[in-house]
C-alpha cells in the first residue's frame, strides 16, 4: 500500500503553510497553576496545547515519552490519553520514544507504539541493527505508518558516536544509507517516503548532506527554538518541491508550551492566546525561510 | 561513595555460585492459564518466578520492558509491581529499557528507573553520545546504582553497525573505550565497576576483547539460552578472581520461563518444580563452566 503517514505529512505541511510539529515535552514545573498539581496537571496541558495547534494547524504532534514516564505507570497512561486526544483532532502523531530493542522485545514495543498509543510514527534507535527495526517497519508497511530513525541528533554529544569516521564517511551517513531499502518500503504516493531520518536543526550541512543521501526520507527536524538553531538552519534539508520547499517536519517543544509570560497566566483564556501566539510565530518563522 | 552495586552482583553471584540473572520476559501466549487470562497473567507469573529465583539463589533479575509495555498502561503498571517485589525479596534489578535521549527528557527515563520502579541499574543505548548517558551515570554514582551500556549485542543484526570499521577497529570498541571515565566513577570496593557493559554471549570472541578494553566492567551478557550460546560461550569475558571467575552476569530469559511441559502445568506445585528445576540446570550448567 502507498504510504498513508508520508502522505499525510506532506499535505498537512502544505495546508498549515509551514511544517511545523508540535513537541508535548510536559515539564510540571512550567506548567501553569491553572492546569491543577502535580503530574496531575499534565492531562489537561496537553489536551488545550493540542487544541491550539489543531485550531492553528500544525503538520503533526510529538509527544515525548521520557516526560511522560517520569511520572511512572499514571504519567504512562497519560500519554496514552494524549494521544487518543490527538487521533480525535486528527493529528498525525509521532511519537517519540526511541525504543530499540531485539525480536519479540522490539515486537512489543511496536505493538505498544501503533496499537496502544495509536500513533502514526514512532522514533527508533539502529544501534542494534537493521533486524531490530524490522518490527516497526513491517507494521509500518502493512499499516501505512512511519518509522523515525535516529541518524544524526541535535544534541553536542552526537559527534561522539554518530561522526566517527567509518572508512572515509561519518558513522551516521553510513546508518542512512543502510536505511535506503526501509525509505523504498514506506513510499507514500506524494514521492515522499515514511521512514523518516531525525537531522538536528543545529547540525545544517549535515542536514544538506543527509537529503543527498536520502532523497525520498522525510526528516524529523529537533533542535529549532530552544535548543537554538533559527529557521533556515532547521530548513537546510528541505528541497524544492511543485508546491514550494518542502520535505519533513520541524520540531519545536519549549518554545511553543512554555512562551514568555505563559507560565504566570491567570486564566486559559490568557494562557490559549499566549500558546496561539506562539504557534503563530513559530509557522511565520518557517514559512518566511522555506 | 563506593559501587554498591557492582559489589551487590559479584557477592551475589558468588553466594549464588553462579552469576545467573533471571530475564522477566512474560510472554502472555506462553504463560500457563493457572495464572488466569490475558495481561491479568502476568503480575502473579513473575512474582512466583521472582520468588524462585530469590529461593534458588541468582545474582540478579531483568525485567524486560518492552513485554510489559506491549500491555500499555496497565502493562507498564505491573512492571513497577514487579519490581517492588525485586526489591522486597532483596533481589537486584536490571531494568531492560534500553533508553537513550537528551537532556531533560533523559533525566525524566532516569527519574522513571531509579525512582518509579526502583531499579539498580537500567540498560541504556549509546548512538546519542555521551551527554545523554550522563543522567543516568550521575544518578548511579551519588546512589551506587549501575548503569549498562549497549556495546555488542547478541542479535544478528549487531553486525550493521557496531561492527562498521573505525580507524581500524569496531565502533563497539570505541563505545568501550570511550566509557573507561564512566566505569572509573561507578568503582566498587569489589574492584568491579556499576558501570556494565552489554556483550552477547553469541559473540565469544567479542567479549574476551571487551574484557581487555574494560577491565573493571561487569558484563551483562544476553544469548545464553534460548538464543542458543552454552555457557562456556557466555563465560568468555569473565576472568579468574580470588574467589573464582567472574566479571558479570548472564541472563536467561525464556529457558528459565517457560521450560518443557511448565506451560502445560496443571497446579502451581507442578509448576514451580519445573522452574525450580530450570534455575537449577542454569546455575549448574554455567558453575561448570566457570
Amino acid at each position: 500500500m502507498s504510504n498513508d503517514f508520508a502522505d499525510r505529512i506532506i499535505e498537512g505541511a502544505r495546508a498549515a503553510g509551514a511544517p511545523l510539529c508540535v513537541g508535548l515535552d510536559p515539564d510540571v514545573s512550567r506548567i501553569p497553576a491553572l492546569f491543577g498539581d502535580g503530574a496531575a496537571k499534565i492531562p489537561g496541558f496537553c489536551q488545550a496545547m493540542l487544541e491550539e495547534a489543531a485550531k492553528a494547524g500544525v503538520a503533526a504532534v510529538k509527544p515525548q515519552l521520557g516526560y511522560f514516564e517520569a511520572h511512572g505507570a499514571a504519567g504512562y497512561a497519560a500519554a496514552e490519553l494524549v494521544c487518543a486526544e490527538a487521533a480525535r483532532l486528527r493529528l498525525p502523531i509521532i511519537l517519540d520514544a526511541k525504543r530499540g530493542d531485539i525480536g519479540a522485545t522490539a515486537e512489543g514495543y511496536a505493538a505498544s507504539a501503533y496499537d496502544n498509543f495509536g500513533a502514526d510514527a514512532v522514533t527508533v534507535n539502529p544501534y542494534m541493527g537493521l533486524d531490530t527495526l524490522e518490527p516497526f517497519l513491517s507494521r509500518a508497511q502493512a499499516r501505512g505508518k512511519g518509522v523515525a530513525v535516529l541518524v544524526r541528533t541535535s544534541n553536542p554529544g552526537a559527534k561522539d558516536f554518530q561522526d566517527l569516521d567509518v572508512n572515509g564517511a561519518p558513522l551516521w551517513t553510513r546508518v542512512a544509507e543502510a536505511l535506503a531499502p526501509a525509505a523504498a518500503r514506506l513510499m507514500g504516493a506524494s514521492g515522499w517516503s515514511g521512514l523518516m531520518m531525525v537531522a538536528g536543526a543545529t547540525y545544517p550541512e549535515e542536514a544538506r548532506r543527509l537529503r543527498d543521501l536520502a532523497p525520498t526520507a522525510l526528516f524529523l527536524v529537533p533542535g529549532y527554538g530552544a535548543q537554538g538553531a533559527g529557521a533556515k538552519e532547521a530548513l537546510a534539508g528541505f528541497v524544492q518541491g511543485p508546491r514550494g520547499r518542502e520535505g519533513g517536519v520541524v520540531n519545536a517543544s519549549r518554545s511553543l508550551l512554555y512562551p514568555p509570560g505563559a507560565e504566570r497566566a491567570k486564566t486559559l483564556a490568557e494562557w490559549r492566546g499566549l500558546i496561539a501566539q506562539a504557534i503563530a510565530a513559530a509557522k511565520a518563522d518557517l514559512a518566511s525561510a522555506l
